[in-house]
């Protein structure tokens, strides 16, 4: 391993896959995720930000292992009484899950910030690595579809992505800025790796890549950028990244992934089911590494990290 | 019986066994209850109602018989996991208690009145009766005590009444208004009864009256104003109001309650362990009735709201 901290950029259930396995391989200084939080939404009066909630609950252990998000050994009492007075219940909250969004929306209405109350959720949740928002701004995305102009929930979980995506909005984005934390890292020579997680890109990183000045501070850093492939043999693991990327007009493939991101990588990460591409990629300037990136069991996680941390070590650092 | 509308200000457990008691006894458009909502607050981030709710819980049958608040078969996930993520727990909300505090938050959020909010709770929970808060806007009891100013919350949940009080206030009152509905009530004919169930004078009962109009509607009113007296015995059935009166210098008897409420009222309703006092207060121009006031069955809820209404028709209609 090598000195200094892996920068991890994530969205929800795929991403946090790869996040626990880096927070398995590298002690809790050594790593910092930054969430996308352009899926945060006001719900019932509570502020909800499902990526984040997702990472924390993954990283702590007490996610559901079969959806990948929400609590494991959840109760539906809230839900059910909910429905009984026909509340809104399209977005579904478990009773344990509601206290991480009541303890939330308690310290964001005393005035905290976002980045001060997930650092106090995970360190009560006893999470080694650090994990910021990627703003304390709102961003709020919003998919213009065939249906009109979504939020994000909206199009996601109450229309279960059903509508045929236009094109995407990181609403508030232009006027926000990244976390002090996330600047420092990027400007300063702490970092030996930028890590894109195995998330959704337009709907996950992409976000994240809209707050001004980030695109350039990881452009600018020392630290080599790392994407993993989140599609595998024309398809996606899970989630609705495929279908987004037909409906974007992008070929469904690894390579339109390198393309999506350009410039920004230095290296990308793709599953042997996609070994055939990697020359190509390489042709394009990109190094290209070759492995299992199928993370099913914790042994895959941690090996894809161990992986990525090694490519990272090839690669880096970067002179610019 | 007599034809006509029954209006009964509530507080909490107390006044809802009574308001059970009138339920049972009229038809639904026979009773409209008002309740105290001075001890309403905002709670990581959610409008909490808490008298209200004792109403809505007790008339749909499903509130808790031993506590008299909160929800019968309740569960506790949210507020565990709220206790591990070192969240204010002081206050305790049940699961299924939450959904009703998230439907109305929500609903509020998006402009809609109290009123209204209360009326399509009401009605989901298959509760005949018309129940209305106070007010529509918001009053907020606030207790004078030994140890500085508290929220009514504070005072009675997190403190456990144990400050000394030394005065109440009832803040907002003076630029809150009647709900329309309690003004043509009280400004029409359609009463026959208007009955003060037996709450807190003090922390129940006041906040209604301290809304601008309440008192001089409630002076007018051809229907007859009849109060049952909280206290038995020289003391309070349950809750704080005999601790509370011996703070404000009161002696805790029927008799001081008589004289706290004064020119308001039209009747009195002692239970037989006070029928001493019947004499005096009839003296004082108040008549005075003798029944068995402590409600412990549905039964003696039933047979209080008999007594009441027919003391009311041989009080009634009072030419003003």
């Amino acid at each position: 391993m090598i000195d200094g901290i892996a920068l991890a950029l994530s969205g929800g259930v795929g991403g946090a896959k790869l996040a626990l396995g880096l927070s398995r391989v590298l002690g809790p200084e050594e790593l910092t995720i930054v969430a996308n939080t352009g899926d945060d939404f006001e719900h019932l009066g509570l502020h909800i930000s499902p990526d984040v909630d997702t990472l924390l609950y993954t990283l702590s252990g007490v996610n559901n292992p079969e959806t990948g998000w929400g609590r494991a050994e959840e109760t539906w009492s809230c839900m059910a009484d909910l429905k009984r007075l026909r509340g809104e219940t399209w977005f579904r909250l478990g009773d344990k899950d509601l206290a991480l969004h009541l303890c939330r929306t308690a310290q964001l209405k005393k005035g905290a910030r976002l980045s001060e109350v997930i650092d106090g959720l995970r360190k009560q949740m006893e999470i080694g690595p650090e994990v910021l928002p990627m703003s304390d701004h709102p961003v709020r995305t919003e998919v213009e579809t065939d249906q009109g102009l979504l939020q994000f929930q909206q199009y996601f979980v109450r229309k279960r992505c059903e509508p045929v995506v236009k094109r995407l909005h990181f609403t508030g984005a232009s006027e926000a800025g990244m976390t002090p934390r996330v600047s420092q890292l990027l400007a300063g020579n702490a970092l030996h790796s930028i890590i894109i997680c195995p998330s959704n890109p337009y709907l996950s990183i992409d976000p994240i890549l809209a707050i001004p000045g980030v695109r350039q501070a990881i452009k600018g850093s020392t630290a080599p950028t790392i994407a993993v492939s989140p599609i595998v043999d024309g398809s996606a693991i899970k989630g609705p990244t495929a279908k987004l990327m037909a409906e974007l007009g992008v070929p469904v493939s690894a390579a339109a992934v390198v393309e999506h991101y350009g410039d920004l990588l230095d290296g990308f990460v793709i599953d042997s089911a996609d070994a055939a591409l990697a020359g190509s990629i390489e042709k394009g300037g990109i190094a290209c590494t070759v492995t299992n990136t199928v993370m099913k069991s914790l042994d895959d996680r941690t090996q894809l990290a161990r992986d990525v941390l090694e490519f990272a070590r090839t690669l880096g650092p970067i002179i610019r």
